[in-house]
Protein backbone atom coordinates (compact mmCIF):
# COMPACT_ATOMS: atom_id res chain seq x y z
CA UNK A 1 0.00 0.00 0.00
CA UNK A 2 1.33 3.06 -0.94
CA UNK A 3 0.66 6.06 1.41
CA UNK A 4 0.74 9.93 -0.44
CA UNK A 5 0.38 12.80 1.88
CA UNK A 6 -0.67 16.23 0.57
CA UNK A 7 -0.29 19.79 1.24
CA UNK A 8 -0.08 23.07 -0.57
CA UNK A 9 0.04 26.62 0.19
CA UNK A 10 -3.51 27.98 -1.05
CA UNK A 11 -5.72 26.07 1.13
CA UNK A 12 -7.16 22.74 2.00
CA UNK A 13 -9.97 24.19 0.28
CA UNK A 14 -8.30 25.23 -2.33
CA UNK A 15 -9.19 23.59 -6.00
CA UNK A 16 -5.84 22.71 -6.85
CA UNK A 17 -5.06 20.69 -4.11
CA UNK A 18 -8.43 18.45 -4.29
CA UNK A 19 -7.88 18.01 -8.60
CA UNK A 20 -4.10 16.53 -7.12
CA UNK A 21 -5.75 14.23 -4.38
CA UNK A 22 -7.66 12.77 -6.99
CA UNK A 23 -5.30 12.14 -9.23
CA UNK A 24 -3.13 10.60 -6.43
CA UNK A 25 -5.60 8.15 -5.61
CA UNK A 26 -5.03 6.20 -8.63
CA UNK A 27 -1.07 5.65 -7.47
CA UNK A 28 -2.16 5.17 -3.27
CA UNK A 29 -3.69 6.39 -0.76
CA UNK A 30 -3.84 9.70 -0.30
CA UNK A 31 -3.98 12.01 3.23
CA UNK A 32 -4.17 15.82 3.07
CA UNK A 33 -3.19 17.99 5.72
CA UNK A 34 -3.03 21.46 4.17
CA UNK A 35 -2.77 25.09 5.82
CA UNK A 36 -6.32 26.46 7.32
CA UNK A 37 -6.00 29.53 5.03
CA UNK A 38 -3.75 30.85 2.28
CA UNK A 39 -0.28 30.84 2.81
CA UNK A 40 1.27 32.06 -0.20
CA UNK A 41 5.19 33.31 0.11
CA UNK A 42 6.13 32.53 3.49
CA UNK A 43 8.66 30.78 2.34
CA UNK A 44 9.86 27.82 4.56
CA UNK A 45 8.61 28.96 7.75
CA UNK A 46 7.96 26.95 10.97
CA UNK A 47 5.64 28.30 13.18
CA UNK A 48 7.71 28.35 17.01
CA UNK A 49 6.01 31.14 18.71
CA UNK A 50 2.86 30.21 19.42
CA UNK A 51 1.15 26.39 19.51
CA UNK A 52 -1.10 25.11 16.31
CA UNK A 53 -4.33 23.77 16.12
CA UNK A 54 -5.64 20.71 14.25
CA UNK A 55 -9.37 20.40 12.67
CA UNK A 56 -10.45 17.23 10.68
CA UNK A 57 -12.21 18.31 7.98
CA UNK A 58 -13.37 14.93 6.42
CA UNK A 59 -12.37 11.28 6.99
CA UNK A 60 -9.24 12.05 4.91
CA UNK A 61 -8.43 15.70 5.00
CA UNK A 62 -7.05 18.04 7.88
CA UNK A 63 -6.32 21.65 8.48
CA UNK A 64 -3.91 23.02 10.46
CA UNK A 65 -3.62 26.83 11.33
CA UNK A 66 0.04 27.16 10.21
CA UNK A 67 2.39 27.27 7.20
CA UNK A 68 3.12 23.93 4.86
CA UNK A 69 6.19 22.99 6.58
CA UNK A 70 3.96 22.99 9.82
CA UNK A 71 1.40 21.09 8.13
CA UNK A 72 4.32 18.00 6.95
CA UNK A 73 5.54 18.13 10.28
CA UNK A 74 2.60 17.88 12.13
CA UNK A 75 1.44 15.39 9.68
CA UNK A 76 4.33 12.82 10.30
CA UNK A 77 4.38 13.14 13.60
CA UNK A 78 0.48 13.44 14.78
CA UNK A 79 -1.81 12.98 12.30
CA UNK A 80 -0.63 9.81 10.02
CA UNK A 81 -1.03 6.66 11.42
CA UNK A 82 1.65 5.31 9.14
CA UNK A 83 5.01 7.59 7.39
CA UNK A 84 4.03 8.43 4.27
CA UNK A 85 5.52 7.36 0.89
CA UNK A 86 5.72 10.39 -0.70
CA UNK A 87 4.67 14.07 0.22
CA UNK A 88 3.42 15.85 -2.72
CA UNK A 89 2.39 19.69 -2.70
CA UNK A 90 0.16 21.87 -4.73
CA UNK A 91 -1.22 22.06 -7.14
CA UNK A 92 -0.65 25.66 -6.64
CA UNK A 93 -2.73 28.40 -8.31
CA UNK A 94 0.61 30.11 -10.18
CA UNK A 95 4.24 29.64 -10.85
CA UNK A 96 6.88 28.69 -8.50
CA UNK A 97 9.97 29.39 -11.08
CA UNK A 98 12.99 31.06 -10.81
CA UNK A 99 14.16 32.68 -7.85
CA UNK A 100 10.78 32.64 -6.62
CA UNK A 101 11.37 29.25 -5.54
CA UNK A 102 12.95 30.21 -2.70
CA UNK A 103 9.45 32.21 -1.32
CA UNK A 104 6.72 29.52 -2.34
CA UNK A 105 5.21 28.05 0.61
CA UNK A 106 4.53 25.11 -2.11
CA UNK A 107 8.39 24.03 -2.58
CA UNK A 108 8.83 24.61 1.30
CA UNK A 109 6.33 21.33 1.92
CA UNK A 110 8.37 19.54 -0.43
CA UNK A 111 11.60 20.62 0.80
CA UNK A 112 10.24 20.05 4.41
CA UNK A 113 9.33 16.59 3.71
CA UNK A 114 12.95 16.08 1.73
CA UNK A 115 14.54 17.38 4.76
CA UNK A 116 12.70 14.74 6.67
CA UNK A 117 13.81 12.03 4.51
CA UNK A 118 11.31 11.75 2.11
CA UNK A 119 10.94 11.80 -1.55
CA UNK A 120 8.95 14.78 -2.51
CA UNK A 121 7.29 16.64 -5.60
CA UNK A 122 6.04 20.46 -5.41
CA UNK A 123 3.43 21.40 -8.22
CA UNK A 124 2.49 24.38 -9.33
CA UNK A 125 0.45 25.62 -12.89
CA UNK A 126 0.21 28.80 -14.65
CA UNK A 127 -2.03 31.60 -13.03
CA UNK A 128 -4.72 32.65 -14.66
CA UNK A 129 -7.94 34.65 -14.22
CA UNK A 130 -10.28 32.20 -15.22
CA UNK A 131 -11.12 28.82 -13.61
CA UNK A 132 -8.49 26.83 -12.93
CA UNK A 133 -8.27 23.44 -15.57
CA UNK A 134 -5.70 21.02 -13.31
CA UNK A 135 -6.35 18.39 -15.75
CA UNK A 136 -2.71 18.15 -17.35
CA UNK A 137 -1.08 19.16 -13.90
CA UNK A 138 -2.87 16.21 -11.98
CA UNK A 139 -2.48 13.68 -14.21
CA UNK A 140 1.46 14.47 -14.92
CA UNK A 141 1.98 15.13 -10.99
CA UNK A 142 0.53 11.17 -10.59
CA UNK A 143 2.60 10.11 -12.79
CA UNK A 144 5.63 11.45 -11.43
CA UNK A 145 4.81 10.61 -8.36
CA UNK A 146 4.33 6.97 -9.33
CA UNK A 147 7.90 7.32 -11.18
CA UNK A 148 9.97 8.80 -8.47
CA UNK A 149 8.45 5.94 -6.25
CA UNK A 150 9.57 2.88 -8.97
CA UNK A 151 13.05 4.78 -8.87
CA UNK A 152 14.24 7.10 -5.89
CA UNK A 153 15.92 10.04 -6.23
CA UNK A 154 19.16 10.60 -4.10
CA UNK A 155 18.22 11.44 -0.17
CA UNK A 156 16.99 15.14 -0.30
CA UNK A 157 16.25 15.99 -3.51
CA UNK A 158 13.20 16.65 -4.77
CA UNK A 159 11.01 18.25 -8.05
CA UNK A 160 9.75 21.18 -9.02
CA UNK A 161 6.86 21.05 -11.35
CA UNK A 162 5.24 23.68 -13.32
CA UNK A 163 2.36 23.17 -15.72
CA UNK A 164 2.09 25.56 -18.43
CA UNK A 165 -1.68 26.59 -19.70
CA UNK A 166 -3.21 25.95 -22.96
CA UNK A 167 -1.31 23.25 -25.28
CA UNK A 168 1.63 21.74 -23.75
CA UNK A 169 4.44 21.38 -25.35
CA UNK A 170 6.23 18.38 -23.73
CA UNK A 171 8.78 17.92 -20.81
CA UNK A 172 11.81 19.82 -20.19
CA UNK A 173 14.24 18.97 -17.77
CA UNK A 174 15.26 22.44 -16.48
CA UNK A 175 16.88 24.97 -14.25
CA UNK A 176 15.91 27.36 -11.68
CA UNK A 177 15.92 30.68 -13.65
CA UNK A 178 17.37 34.20 -12.55
CA UNK A 179 15.13 37.02 -12.58
CA UNK A 180 16.34 40.51 -11.99
CA UNK A 181 14.69 41.27 -9.05
CA UNK A 182 13.17 44.93 -8.48
CA UNK A 183 10.27 44.56 -6.34
CA UNK A 184 8.35 47.81 -5.70
CA UNK A 185 6.81 49.10 -3.18
CA UNK A 186 3.51 51.47 -3.24
CA UNK A 187 2.64 53.94 -0.62
CA UNK A 188 -1.22 54.55 -0.45
CA UNK A 189 -2.75 57.02 2.74
CA UNK A 190 -5.63 55.26 5.06
CA UNK A 191 -8.72 56.82 5.81
CA UNK A 192 -7.04 58.81 8.70
CA UNK A 193 -4.19 59.91 6.07
CA UNK A 194 -1.89 57.68 7.71
CA UNK A 195 0.43 55.91 5.11
CA UNK A 196 0.73 51.84 4.50
CA UNK A 197 2.90 49.96 1.97
CA UNK A 198 2.22 47.44 -0.55
CA UNK A 199 4.38 45.06 -1.23
CA UNK A 200 3.99 45.01 -5.37
CA UNK A 201 4.23 42.35 -7.76
CA UNK A 202 8.00 41.82 -8.99
CA UNK A 203 9.00 43.23 -12.78
CA UNK A 204 9.66 40.55 -15.24
CA UNK A 205 13.05 40.69 -16.32
CA UNK A 206 14.18 37.07 -16.91
CA UNK A 207 18.10 36.07 -17.74
CA UNK A 208 17.33 34.06 -20.63
CA UNK A 209 19.06 30.66 -19.60
CA UNK A 210 17.87 27.92 -22.93
CA UNK A 211 17.29 24.98 -19.97
CA UNK A 212 15.54 27.35 -17.35
CA UNK A 213 12.12 27.10 -16.03
CA UNK A 214 11.04 30.35 -17.46
CA UNK A 215 11.70 29.06 -20.86
CA UNK A 216 10.23 25.70 -20.40
CA UNK A 217 6.88 26.93 -19.39
CA UNK A 218 7.54 30.09 -21.30
CA UNK A 219 7.50 27.71 -24.31
CA UNK A 220 4.53 25.59 -23.31
CA UNK A 221 6.39 22.99 -21.54
CA UNK A 222 5.68 21.29 -18.41
CA UNK A 223 9.30 22.30 -16.31
CA UNK A 224 10.83 19.55 -14.41
CA UNK A 225 13.47 21.04 -11.77
CA UNK A 226 15.40 19.03 -9.32
CA UNK A 227 16.09 20.57 -6.17
CA UNK A 228 17.77 19.93 -2.89
CA UNK A 229 18.75 22.17 0.12
CA UNK A 230 21.83 23.16 0.12
CA UNK A 231 22.67 26.91 -0.39
CA UNK A 232 26.25 26.81 -0.21
CA UNK A 233 28.37 28.35 -3.32
CA UNK A 234 30.94 26.09 -4.19
CA UNK A 235 32.36 28.06 -6.76
CA UNK A 236 33.56 30.81 -4.49
CA UNK A 237 35.21 28.96 -1.40
CA UNK A 238 38.77 29.60 -2.21
CA UNK A 239 37.99 33.71 -3.17
CA UNK A 240 35.78 34.28 0.09
CA UNK A 241 39.12 32.12 1.55
CA UNK A 242 40.88 34.86 0.10
CA UNK A 243 38.52 37.77 1.70
CA UNK A 244 39.10 36.78 5.38
CA UNK A 245 43.10 35.92 5.11
CA UNK A 246 43.69 39.64 4.19
CA UNK B 1 30.14 57.64 1.92
CA UNK B 2 29.52 54.06 2.56
CA UNK B 3 25.55 53.23 3.35
CA UNK B 4 24.44 50.59 5.09
CA UNK B 5 21.30 48.97 5.38
CA UNK B 6 21.02 46.49 9.09
CA UNK B 7 17.97 44.33 9.18
CA UNK B 8 17.08 40.89 11.59
CA UNK B 9 14.31 39.13 12.49
CA UNK B 10 14.81 39.10 16.15
CA UNK B 11 12.77 42.81 15.61
CA UNK B 12 14.02 46.41 16.06
CA UNK B 13 14.78 46.40 19.73
CA UNK B 14 16.70 43.24 19.77
CA UNK B 15 20.10 43.72 21.45
CA UNK B 16 21.96 42.13 18.62
CA UNK B 17 20.82 44.32 16.02
CA UNK B 18 22.35 47.61 18.11
CA UNK B 19 25.65 45.81 18.51
CA UNK B 20 26.19 45.06 15.25
CA UNK B 21 25.09 48.81 13.93
CA UNK B 22 27.38 50.48 16.47
CA UNK B 23 30.40 48.07 14.87
CA UNK B 24 29.08 48.96 11.56
CA UNK B 25 29.25 52.43 11.84
CA UNK B 26 33.05 52.56 11.76
CA UNK B 27 32.48 51.15 8.20
CA UNK B 28 29.95 53.92 6.79
CA UNK B 29 26.29 55.44 7.47
CA UNK B 30 23.90 52.74 9.35
CA UNK B 31 20.18 52.75 8.90
CA UNK B 32 18.13 49.90 11.04
CA UNK B 33 15.03 48.80 8.94
CA UNK B 34 13.55 46.05 11.19
CA UNK B 35 10.88 43.64 11.70
CA UNK B 36 8.37 45.52 14.97
CA UNK B 37 7.94 42.07 16.42
CA UNK B 38 10.33 38.77 16.61
CA UNK B 39 10.16 37.09 13.21
CA UNK B 40 12.32 34.28 13.97
CA UNK B 41 12.29 31.06 11.52
CA UNK B 42 9.51 32.79 9.24
CA UNK B 43 11.92 31.79 6.19
CA UNK B 44 12.74 33.83 2.88
CA UNK B 45 8.43 34.61 3.70
CA UNK B 46 6.65 37.95 2.02
CA UNK B 47 4.11 39.89 3.13
CA UNK B 48 1.12 39.96 0.24
CA UNK B 49 -1.65 39.75 1.55
CA UNK B 50 -2.33 42.60 3.98
CA UNK B 51 -0.52 46.26 3.75
CA UNK B 52 2.11 46.82 5.96
CA UNK B 53 3.06 49.86 8.22
CA UNK B 54 6.70 51.41 8.89
CA UNK B 55 7.18 53.47 12.46
CA UNK B 56 9.71 55.46 13.22
CA UNK B 57 11.68 54.80 15.77
CA UNK B 58 13.88 57.19 16.30
CA UNK B 59 16.69 59.47 13.56
CA UNK B 60 17.98 56.27 11.99
CA UNK B 61 15.59 53.28 13.34
CA UNK B 62 12.60 52.08 11.43
CA UNK B 63 10.46 49.55 12.48
CA UNK B 64 8.03 47.27 9.86
CA UNK B 65 4.98 44.91 10.69
CA UNK B 66 6.57 42.04 8.70
CA UNK B 67 9.20 39.96 7.93
CA UNK B 68 12.72 40.47 7.10
CA UNK B 69 12.48 39.94 3.73
CA UNK B 70 9.81 42.83 3.80
CA UNK B 71 12.48 45.34 5.40
CA UNK B 72 14.46 45.18 2.82
CA UNK B 73 11.60 45.75 0.22
CA UNK B 74 10.62 48.78 1.77
CA UNK B 75 13.70 50.04 2.78
CA UNK B 76 14.89 50.29 -0.16
CA UNK B 77 12.07 51.39 -1.84
CA UNK B 78 10.30 53.82 0.38
CA UNK B 79 12.62 54.51 3.40
CA UNK B 80 16.33 55.21 2.50
CA UNK B 81 17.46 57.96 0.78
CA UNK B 82 20.44 56.60 -1.14
CA UNK B 83 20.57 52.77 -2.32
CA UNK B 84 22.64 50.62 0.31
CA UNK B 85 26.24 49.80 -0.57
CA UNK B 86 25.34 46.68 1.56
CA UNK B 87 22.38 44.71 3.33
CA UNK B 88 23.72 43.18 6.69
CA UNK B 89 21.93 41.36 8.76
CA UNK B 90 21.94 40.05 12.61
CA UNK B 91 23.07 39.61 15.10
CA UNK B 92 20.65 36.65 15.75
CA UNK B 93 20.18 35.25 18.69
CA UNK B 94 21.67 30.98 17.56
CA UNK B 95 23.16 29.99 15.25
CA UNK B 96 21.99 29.84 11.50
CA UNK B 97 23.94 26.70 10.37
CA UNK B 98 23.09 23.90 8.13
CA UNK B 99 19.87 23.39 6.84
CA UNK B 100 18.15 25.64 9.27
CA UNK B 101 19.59 28.45 7.12
CA UNK B 102 16.85 27.69 5.06
CA UNK B 103 14.30 28.26 7.37
CA UNK B 104 16.32 31.40 8.77
CA UNK B 105 14.73 35.21 8.83
CA UNK B 106 18.16 36.32 9.36
CA UNK B 107 19.77 34.82 6.25
CA UNK B 108 16.45 35.56 4.29
CA UNK B 109 17.17 39.34 5.02
CA UNK B 110 20.68 38.45 3.36
CA UNK B 111 19.18 36.31 0.46
CA UNK B 112 16.95 39.10 -0.12
CA UNK B 113 19.36 41.69 -0.66
CA UNK B 114 21.53 39.34 -2.93
CA UNK B 115 18.62 38.97 -5.11
CA UNK B 116 17.78 42.57 -5.16
CA UNK B 117 21.60 42.66 -6.58
CA UNK B 118 23.11 44.49 -3.74
CA UNK B 119 26.35 42.56 -1.33
CA UNK B 120 24.68 40.96 1.46
CA UNK B 121 26.14 39.48 4.88
CA UNK B 122 23.91 37.51 7.22
CA UNK B 123 25.64 37.13 10.91
CA UNK B 124 24.27 34.44 13.82
CA UNK B 125 25.49 34.17 17.03
CA UNK B 126 25.54 30.86 19.27
CA UNK B 127 22.61 31.01 22.04
CA UNK B 128 23.13 31.29 25.43
CA UNK B 129 20.64 31.65 28.54
CA UNK B 130 23.25 34.44 29.51
CA UNK B 131 23.50 37.47 28.76
CA UNK B 132 25.06 37.81 24.92
CA UNK B 133 28.34 39.17 24.32
CA UNK B 134 28.14 40.63 20.89
CA UNK B 135 31.68 41.86 20.78
CA UNK B 136 33.53 39.36 18.84
CA UNK B 137 30.97 38.76 16.22
CA UNK B 138 30.14 42.89 15.90
CA UNK B 139 33.55 43.47 14.91
CA UNK B 140 34.05 40.74 12.66
CA UNK B 141 31.10 41.38 11.25
CA UNK B 142 32.06 44.78 10.49
CA UNK B 143 35.38 43.33 9.33
CA UNK B 144 33.98 41.25 6.61
CA UNK B 145 31.93 44.37 5.93
CA UNK B 146 34.53 45.80 4.72
CA UNK B 147 36.55 43.21 3.20
CA UNK B 148 32.98 42.66 1.01
CA UNK B 149 33.07 46.25 -0.04
CA UNK B 150 36.40 46.14 -1.10
CA UNK B 151 36.51 43.06 -3.01
CA UNK B 152 33.33 42.68 -3.99
CA UNK B 153 31.36 38.84 -4.57
CA UNK B 154 29.83 37.64 -7.73
CA UNK B 155 26.79 38.70 -7.89
CA UNK B 156 24.35 37.07 -5.77
CA UNK B 157 26.27 35.35 -3.84
CA UNK B 158 26.45 36.43 0.18
CA UNK B 159 27.64 35.61 2.95
CA UNK B 160 26.47 33.39 6.35
CA UNK B 161 28.73 34.30 9.25
CA UNK B 162 28.35 32.13 12.57
CA UNK B 163 30.11 32.99 15.66
CA UNK B 164 30.54 30.65 18.89
CA UNK B 165 30.88 31.44 22.52
CA UNK B 166 33.33 31.60 24.25
CA UNK B 167 37.16 31.74 23.23
CA UNK B 168 37.23 32.05 19.61
CA UNK B 169 40.10 29.41 18.45
CA UNK B 170 40.06 31.32 14.62
CA UNK B 171 37.59 31.37 11.25
CA UNK B 172 36.76 28.56 8.62
CA UNK B 173 35.04 29.11 5.15
CA UNK B 174 32.95 25.87 5.43
CA UNK B 175 30.07 24.84 3.87
CA UNK B 176 25.90 24.26 4.73
CA UNK B 177 26.27 20.99 7.01
CA UNK B 178 23.27 18.37 6.28
CA UNK B 179 21.50 17.46 9.60
CA UNK B 180 19.21 14.41 10.14
CA UNK B 181 15.90 16.02 10.60
CA UNK B 182 13.54 14.48 13.10
CA UNK B 183 11.52 17.25 14.06
CA UNK B 184 9.19 16.48 17.42
CA UNK B 185 5.63 17.78 17.53
CA UNK B 186 3.85 17.57 20.99
CA UNK B 187 0.05 17.33 22.04
CA UNK B 188 -0.73 19.21 25.19
CA UNK B 189 -4.76 19.77 26.19
CA UNK B 190 -6.14 23.06 26.24
CA UNK B 191 -8.08 24.17 29.66
CA UNK B 192 -11.02 23.03 28.21
CA UNK B 193 -9.50 19.46 27.18
CA UNK B 194 -8.85 20.27 23.40
CA UNK B 195 -5.40 19.59 21.75
CA UNK B 196 -3.25 22.02 20.82
CA UNK B 197 0.58 21.19 19.22
CA UNK B 198 3.82 22.75 19.28
CA UNK B 199 6.69 21.79 17.20
CA UNK B 200 9.77 21.09 19.54
CA UNK B 201 13.25 21.56 18.85
CA UNK B 202 14.65 19.52 16.34
CA UNK B 203 17.17 16.84 17.46
CA UNK B 204 20.81 16.94 16.77
CA UNK B 205 22.26 14.40 14.50
CA UNK B 206 24.69 16.25 12.02
CA UNK B 207 26.49 14.28 9.29
CA UNK B 208 30.08 14.86 10.12
CA UNK B 209 31.92 17.12 7.27
CA UNK B 210 34.76 18.22 8.16
CA UNK B 211 34.84 22.17 6.65
CA UNK B 212 30.84 22.14 7.58
CA UNK B 213 29.35 24.96 9.00
CA UNK B 214 28.39 22.74 12.24
CA UNK B 215 31.71 21.51 12.71
CA UNK B 216 33.38 25.27 12.71
CA UNK B 217 31.51 26.21 15.36
CA UNK B 218 31.27 23.34 17.26
CA UNK B 219 35.13 23.39 17.43
CA UNK B 220 34.77 27.33 18.53
CA UNK B 221 36.05 28.75 14.77
CA UNK B 222 33.87 31.37 13.65
CA UNK B 223 31.99 29.77 10.15
CA UNK B 224 31.95 31.62 7.10
CA UNK B 225 29.53 29.79 4.34
CA UNK B 226 29.62 31.87 0.91
CA UNK B 227 25.67 31.05 -0.35
CA UNK B 228 23.18 31.58 -3.32
CA UNK B 229 19.93 31.49 -4.02
CA UNK B 230 19.78 28.61 -7.06
CA UNK B 231 18.25 25.22 -5.30
CA UNK B 232 18.79 23.40 -8.57
CA UNK B 233 19.83 19.59 -7.80
CA UNK B 234 22.45 19.80 -11.24
CA UNK B 235 24.05 16.51 -10.41
CA UNK B 236 21.00 15.11 -11.41
CA UNK B 237 19.52 16.48 -13.77
CA UNK B 238 20.06 13.67 -16.63
CA UNK B 239 18.71 11.13 -13.87
CA UNK B 240 15.50 13.14 -13.31
CA UNK B 241 15.85 13.20 -17.57
CA UNK B 242 15.64 9.54 -17.49
CA UNK B 243 12.87 9.83 -15.21
CA UNK B 244 10.11 10.95 -17.02
CA UNK B 245 11.09 9.78 -20.83
CA UNK B 246 10.33 5.85 -18.55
Amino acid sequence: MIRILVTNDDGHFSSGIHALATALRDVGEVVIVAPQTEASAVGHALTLRRPLRVERISEDVFAVDGTPTDCVNIAIDQILTHKPDIIVSGINKGFNIGDDVTYSGTVAGALEGALLGFPAIAVSQQFTRDTFDFTAAAAFAAQMTAAVLASPLPPRSFLNINVPGGAIQGVKITVQARRNHITKVAQRLDPRQRPYFWIEEASDEWDFVENSDHNAVKNGFISVTPLQPDLTDHAILERVSALVSK
